[in-house]
């Protein structure tokens, strides 16, 4: 593969896969959306799916890593870094290309949605001390974009993430000793998307399993810079964990694959 | 594959698709329907397993295109123009007969449902001005047919029926690309259906993703010709979107391939 | 095949069809069920899988019709009549076995709920004088065995269930068609259930989606044979539509296979 | 395989299985969660996608058994009984640390849900008599991590876990018979995940469907050890029977497949 092939891969399949996935979180979000209220179900295979559609439709161009975490760890599984950031860059400009896409697709939702005085700051959305507190670390629709803690908490928040991106990793790594040559990469898309549904549903609760460094600084970034009214903070300080935990996730999944499966 | 067979595989597949997504439709909305209220998650599977059990059932016949976006994005693929108007008669037609078909089924339904005076004209169905308005366009079952807009607004609701078409297309023109020459085109028949399951949970808030002229106006045109009471209107003023968008966003798609992947 | 390995083979996978099958109505519907009011989405899916984890189990065996309406149009496609008694018979016998095997797995909560004033002949339950008159036919736990329509209405009721088996059958019949020799029976089952979620969903609103003679009589001969407290009717009044509208469909969608298809 | 691969594959896949298991019940069962109340539908895929990425993780150390009662059948049908100390031991000690790690990811929302004086011994968490009684064997979040009847039946429970169990293991046995050699583990592991969630949805409402002796016991060990605020009993008198009834299912299965199918 070519450092251009990569780099147009990850840019249209990252862009794709949060499109569908920050799409999904405003679709039962939103005001005036017909999917809204769908519930965690509607978002978790949302998200799986995205990945598939992502995977699917980049894998011939780039191999689809689409995770920043996926290739660090196959780097250190290969030991081979030269594209690492070419990965990388590609991973976050289509990160950013898809959560502005989203804001196209939902953009009359987003403006129903912010200028709703019950739902922006009326008694209904600031029920509680708690959830006042949280509205003014992070935005009314922030959770369209990047993901945040139920309960903040750094050592545990990371470990979520940690863990999380350990099970994705592993999965993802041990795809070519399942293939056995048959070339079966469809249904390695298949089995991954599931797994992310399968994480999204079972590690979810707590932090909104970011897993992927792209997945949320990417959308982050575009809800600073976008001009949306009554948009609210963009929760910097909690960001440095969804970046740095699924790191720190995707290299300890490495060295579990290199010492029990290689 | 003679244009018979090709003509014969799309009507026939074309009205699977339209009877099973058009009666998901049916069954979530109408009284007196078992699965009456059972959400969009039950919608947008319906529409993706109606999408697999179509594209299995006449692949062997046309090769399973069901959308003329599909199908014009193929042929600035490949530059062969021959078969188009063969395959767009063939979708029309079955999208009209699986219309029909929806209404045999649930006829009762729709007895039931449109002579329901809470329904049809109290004030259950007309809380507020602004849903007012849009029965006056669009007729208390039109969904059950045919697509329409949350926000009423041309530049976005074109935009995000270009945006889903491309997502679709896309995935579409790369399972050539994933199979590798396995013959797998089972697996790119359900991956297809899971795409089409995630654009709906993802890009379908805003308009309810008809993403296919003929999906939409096909039963646009069923509901304008059929003899249901108090039907209303047909919505014609929004039909246009559905038809136009999906074609410039298959257009766009093929543009994309012929670049990036080809 | 042998034809005692046909019959073993289709006894047991329609023992396990109906076991899963007629064990998620149970899992949804019955008092002390964790399962209780889980929806429609669970009772489809739930259908959907029995006909996987069955057809997966018996086609080793037998090829897994499970259906008498799939051996009757079987047998039309391919002019060889000389297996259908065989099928019939363990898929009846099988069927019978299986909704016997949902008393036992449910027993306690069969107990529970039809011995609950409440729920058997309390005023929440025969709220309408319709719901009341329906009652009087099919039994307050019928539906965890046989199937019932929302409108009795015999054309529409035989229409909707002839649809309904067309569309399964052409499925099951094209899979020849798309395998293209790989030996891929497996995908084919999945997809074989993916399309039962899709009738379930589109076209079981109105009656319930028998779509196959034996999942509907062998399950209700064993509701008028066990021995639960205030069980009520059977409907036998009903029963020749889940029986004859299914055949009619198979015969049909052979029809249709052999004049577009072959 | 070596009997290191073999113990350290079953510990990663069953510590896989039960932290994505056991996790999607913390998920929808703690307060502070963003999956509470997500319901039967999510934990069903829930554990049904754990079983995936185990068994998908694993199948490459150990071929996956990930279940005492696997392990049982495939011995009594393959006549070798070497291996399965190893098997059920990695099995075990899997299955306590995967209990472990789902209370490292919600540690937050353990705490926060034991110290809810609602929830813990208030009025709503003890409605009814039963509940009570049922509370003072089960601790409140006992479900996370061990199964319970909803009814205490010994003969109906038995039967409930035995049945499922021979559901499970008929299922995986017939895996050989299906592949026919070309390799395809992966749709095999799919098989068998969505075989899991048919179980779930259709024969889980009794008793939660354990149908894995380890699955049970081990998360019960854990959380008899964990140091949970409130968590009150572990609910021993229920334990013998998801460990016993799994393994005579696992046996029935292996005598059925070898007389019927081999």
């Amino acid at each position: 593969m070519s450092s251009s092939d990569i780099f147009i891969g990850e840019t249209i399949g990252t862009a794709i896969l949060i499109l569908l996935g920050g799409g999904v979180c405003a679709a039962v979000t939103l005001k005036a959306s017909k999917a809204r209220n769908a519930g965690w179900l509607a978002i978790t295979f949302g998200w799986g799916f995205a990945v598939l559609t992502a995977v699917y439709t980049s894998a011939p161009l780039s191999g689809a890593h689409l995770n920043p975490a996926v290739t660090l760890a196959l780097a250190i599984k290969d030991g081979d870094w030269s594209n690492v950031p070419v990965y990388w860059a590609g991973q976050l400009l289509g990160a950013m290309i898809g959560a502005a896409l989203v804001w196209v697709v939902y953009y009359g939702q987003f403006q129903a949605h912010l200028t709703d005085q019950e739902i922006v700051g009326g008694p209904g959305a600031q029920a509680t001390k708690a959830a006042e507190a949280q509205e003014a670390q992070a935005g009314p629709v922030l959770g369209v974009f990047s993901t945040g803690p139920e309960i903040r908490n750094v050592v545990q928040n990371v470990a979520t993430e940690v863990i999380g991106t350990i099970v994705l990793v592993l999965a993802v790594l041990t795809q070519g000793l399942n293939d056995k040559g048959n070339g079966l990469g469809t249904l390695g898309a298949l089995v991954t998307a599931l797994v992310v549904v399968s994480i999204g549903l079972s590690l979810g609760g707590p932090t909104g399993y970011a897993i992927n460094p792209a997945r949320d600084l990417g959308p982050r970034i575009v809800h600073a810079l976008l001009p949306l009214p009554n948009k609210g903070g963009s929760d910097w300080g909690y960001a440095w964990i969804p970046v740095v935990a699924p790191l720190i996730g995707g290299a300890i999944a490495a060295g579990i694959y290199n010492v029990a499966f290689a």
